[in-house]
């Protein structure tokens, strides 16, 4: 049998269903050793229950850590079969700490009346019959369990268990570059997973196939490319994720499967989907009884396979199901947690993902602006990357040291980054933050201009244009240091996290998420793109304060960072140098500290063209009022 | 007879209808002089026709005019009958010339055969019957007209006609602050038309009754407040124009008129709609045989009711129908030329509206951040509407002159500017604008900051504490001149201007729309918010050039200005003013005038964490590579 190792198989139920002589002939069967969990009570218990008192739950959670630590002793050999009532899920919990996906519950199942039946004719049980109905009472059946009828002979209980045994624990559909990194890296934490790629006329035929058979780690996997085929081969409730494009190609495969899943199972979007779509899907398959997981997936090719940052959507009861598999293949954070959570409800996923792409164009703008910045100054890239190797030790991120191997990356004499294009593309996330911002009355000015400053990027031809009749000085001739070059990336990079969180805070309280935010910049301190010191120091801060302007260590950082800010804004802009992000780093501070704005005079006119009506300082009741301007 | 006055009827039709004997008839029930065109040939067409010569365009010429000179005559006075064959659309155009929507068409309808039978039966007429076919060969039958069959009565069709005459040939739908002055506009001009106004339970009731009493260029309009009998009293094809809140109303409307319109009817959509609903509202009523054209008005309160600029959207033959009314009622040029013209299918008329706001948000901010700048060097709003003053000569437009207004009003000892709660509000379009330009591709840089000026004000709370604990300076301390100050603003407005008709274009580009951008700076130099003289020189630059920075006149005056606009923002900045809208129009030149970009580190690092590939600088073909970046 194809899956029989490296699984541990609970037989759940209450007394005198028969768990110990199925679990022996199923042990049997997978030729795994058998364990009767009831020999592990210590003797306080045997004795109470001798006595015909019901154990309690205290009582319990001893004896239930034990038989957790004989299930991962067993599951680093070849696994095992145990037999242990484990009624209630807090029970199961326990039994299955730190080994969850790899768990296999079978629920033998039985009326009162048939199991009282049963017991009466037994012998040798310590069990007197009357604490039968204290067991019912306690039962919670489990959902998470392949459900078999004690009424069948224990050769059917035990086909029945085999054959769904057989079945994968999780599918993969699409095979892209990040579906095939997510299978692998699925398979090395040794789930079966089944994996699916269409079959496209005229084009790679049997991708899956060709896929398993090039991994060692896929060994045990199953290939499709027959969705009927490879919905059927998913334990139930099935758990299928979808790695192909967002748009409409997911409601495209989300038909195809539709006819053959069953009510109760589960689709994960892991594409970088709009999380207005996602909101939309989730209705939709409700109403079809499919559930539904957004989840954003950041890391690119490399931490998809070795450990994404994972950021999934959806109901926290789905969550649970999805759990063991999401958190063993994410990334792990300084404490070893997993660099996944449950995020909130709907879209909530995508959303944060959305912004996290943000967050990221603003990253990357910034060192891009850097760039600029050095180059005027007369560096060039390898003397770039020593700079910035400097600021290492107070400004790291995974940006950061991808720029400077960059920098250093030569193509004979010559640096390669001065050979590549400078059109920069983009894939919808950055745009959409944009637009989300601008929907949410949230002023992402960061955000904005990074996407801007890509879209500038893209008019090449009008660029040198305009670099011919516009342009008034033919050198930079910059007075700021290399130290204020980083107090203003610093500043700028304190300004893009306030912005993008900030967001994030807006959207949770007007789609009612209630999202973590400490959580969630857990979860990105390892795996994803934006990783960096700077966010694991924002754990913390959002354990205090909902934003960084509330955080008194961050306004007083901000403070004394800012006039450096100031002065390589001002200069860089005087010697007609591209630093847009930068700008607006210190153009929003310059107006969000602004006690008194010069929005009065807006108000002023559009009352006075439109009649829009407006409120008064000396007036707290925010009464509205109008005026009639003109003096005649 | 209620609408008898100030109209022009033409009975039409080909030699033999009968038009003598029934303008004669209708003439004497409508109390209005008659006239029968063939009375005014010159002797050279009698002698031509009584020789069985058939007329040429350029015969009928002199004659048509000569009569269109007549009706105009009349016109002023009390209205009258006029008889003429006026077969092509061509001769109509000429009799109807400068009193368009003041014409009245009455087809008299009938076969051949009838005709040549009438002929024959008729003496005195100087017309062989031998011309007839080339008369029905010449016919161009009028859509716009009342038809009216040969085959009744003298006495009924003159009752058909009656009938038809006394319906309105423009309704109204929405008496809101917009809707009123409209109707006053379109009644002033002399057009009969039809109020209607939603009769609310527990409201005020008799809207439209109550209105249409208070004056006096509205004695003979008709007002409702049932939908049917509205809809009935219009003269068919029925023009409805909606002046209803944008959003769902506007659908909800639409589907409370659909029962009671007849196919070819048009809907009128004046309200700031987004122009994607516009889209939809087109398609879907096109399904219905309804036509519809969305159109944007601005100018205000005042300006819908002395002449606003419109921007109506639809299929070109429907704005043939549509032209006579809001050509009257707009605004003028300064040739004379009503601010109003077809502006494209579809959504275009509330796409361009929509960014016609945008620009009026940055145009608006932009005067909020030179009182910013002019507070911060000492003005009073006295002293800063005297500055303002002196730039009128250079840079004048309506919002210049409103701001400086504003800033003139005292209350008390106070200036009344001072007193308004510095909290911006807005409604949606300058939102719309931003999301569009994010969509499309475009750089807005300007529109989205103006726009998150807005959104930072009402932060007002979080600014207070802001500014306690983030100002590093206790006063500014400004190097710049006024001159400097009026030199950045003339080089932002021209980035603003650019930018705005830039996106216009790409969205004419995008939606296949043909859109003519000097067609619509002339229609922007009256009427609306932005009319300016800035305005009307761009209706020549558009002309030559597709785009600002496409003119050399425009680029050199950037050019020169550029320089105090970069040292106006880096003073500002350094001084930690809020000048975010003065900044981005240095930024975004800056950036734009960069022959080679930053934008090649993007690309490297897209390339490094998610293998997104590059083209390069060295390679024409525009190929993509991918590179194994990490250095081991």
């Amino acid at each position: 049998m194809k899956h029989k190792k490296n699984n541990l198989i609970f037989i759940m139920g209450v007394s005198g269903v028969g768990k110990s002589t199925i679990g022996a002939l199923l042990s049997e069967q997978l030729e795994m050793p058998f364990f009767d969990g009831d020999d592990f009570h210590p003797d306080e218990n045997i004795r109470k229950m001798s006595n015909g008192e019901p154990l309690n739950d205290e009582d319990r959670r001893g004896w239930l850590h034990t038989v957790n630590d004989l299930a991962k002793k067993e599951l680093e050999r070849s696994g095992a079969v145990i037999a242990c009532s484990a009624l209630k899920t807090s029970y199961r919990e326990i039994l299955s700490t730190g080994i969850l996906g790899k768990v296999h519950w079978v629920f033998l199942k039985g009326s009162f009346e048939e199991i009282r039946e049963r017991i009466g004719n037994r012998e040798g049980h310590f069990m007197g019959s009357g604490l039968l109905q204290s067991q019912f009472d306690t039962l919670e059946e489990p959902v998470e369990a392949i459900h078999v009828d004690i009424n069948l002979t224990p050769k059917k209980i035990v086909e029945v268990i085999s054959n769904q045994l057989e079945k994968s624990a999780f599918g993969l559909f699409g095979l892209g570059v990040m579906g095939k990194s997510l299978a692998r890296n699925l398979a090395s934490r040794g789930f079966n997973i089944s994996l699916f790629n269409r079959h496209v006329d005229g084009q790679e035929v049997d991708v899956a196939k060709k896929f398993q058979s090039e991994f060692s780690e896929l060994s045990s996997a199953a290939p499709f490319d027959d969705v009927a085929q490879f919905v059927g081969s998913l334990q139930q409730p099935r758990k299928i994720m979808l790695m192909v494009n967002a748009g409409k190609i997911v409601d495209a495969v989300i038909e195809d499967l539709l006819p053959h899943l069953d009510a109760g199972d589960i689709l994960i979007d892991g594409g970088n989907s709009n999380y207005n779509d996602t909101n939309k899907r989730v209705e939709y398959l409700k109403s079809k009884d499919i559930r539904f997981v957004g989840t954003g997936v950041s890391g690119g090719e490399e931490g998809a396979l070795k450990g994404p940052s994972i950021m999934p959507g959806c109901e926290q009861e789905t969550y649970k199901e999805v759990q063991p598999f999401l958190e063993s293949i994410a990334a792990k954070d300084a404490n070893g947690l997993p660099c996944c959570a449950w995020i909130g409800t709907g879209g909530s996923g995508h959303f944060v993902k959305m912004v996290h792409n943000g967050i990221e164009y603003v990253e990357m703008q910034l060192l891009a602006e850097i760039f600029t910045a050095l180059r005027a100054m007369g560096n060039n890239p390898d003397q770039m990357a020593d700079i910035l190797e400097s600021w290492k030790t107070t400004s790291n991120s995974y940006l950061l040291e991808i720029t400077i191997d960059i920098l250093r990356k030569k193509e004979g004499d010559d640096w390669l980054v001065n050979k590549i294009m400078d059109k920069a593309g983009n894939k919808g996330t950055g745009n959409w933050t944009a637009i989300a911002s601008a929907q949410l009355g949230m002023p992402s000015t960061m955000i904005t201009s990074a996407l801007y400053a890509r879209y500038i990027s893209f008019f090449k031809d009008e660029r040198i244009a305009a670099s011919q009749s516009l342009l008034t000085q033919s050198q930079a001739n910059l007075k700021i240091q290399i130290e204020d070059l980083l107090q203003a990336y610093q500043f700028a990079r304190l300004i893009n996290h306030y912005q993008g969180f900030k967001l994030i805070l807006e959207a949770s309280n007007s789609f009612n998420w209630e999202l973590n935010l400490s959580e969630l910049a857990r979860i990105w301190t390892n795996g994803c793109i934006i990783r960096s010191d700077l966010m694991v120091e924002l754990v913390s801060v959002f354990k205090e304060a909902d934003h960084l302007l509330m955080d008194k260590t961050i306004t007083e950082r901000l403070k004394n960072l800012k006039t450096s800010a100031l002065e390589v804004v001002a200069d860089c802009v005087l010697n007609e140098l591209a630093i847009p992000n930068l700008s607006d780093s210190v153009n929003f501070l310059n107006s969000f500290s602004l006690a008194d704005s010069s929005a009065n005079l807006l108000q002023a006119q559009r009352d006075y063209f439109g009649a829009h009506t407006y409120q008064r300082k000396d007036d707290p009741s925010g009464k509205f009022y109008h005026t009639e301007w003109l003096i005649k």
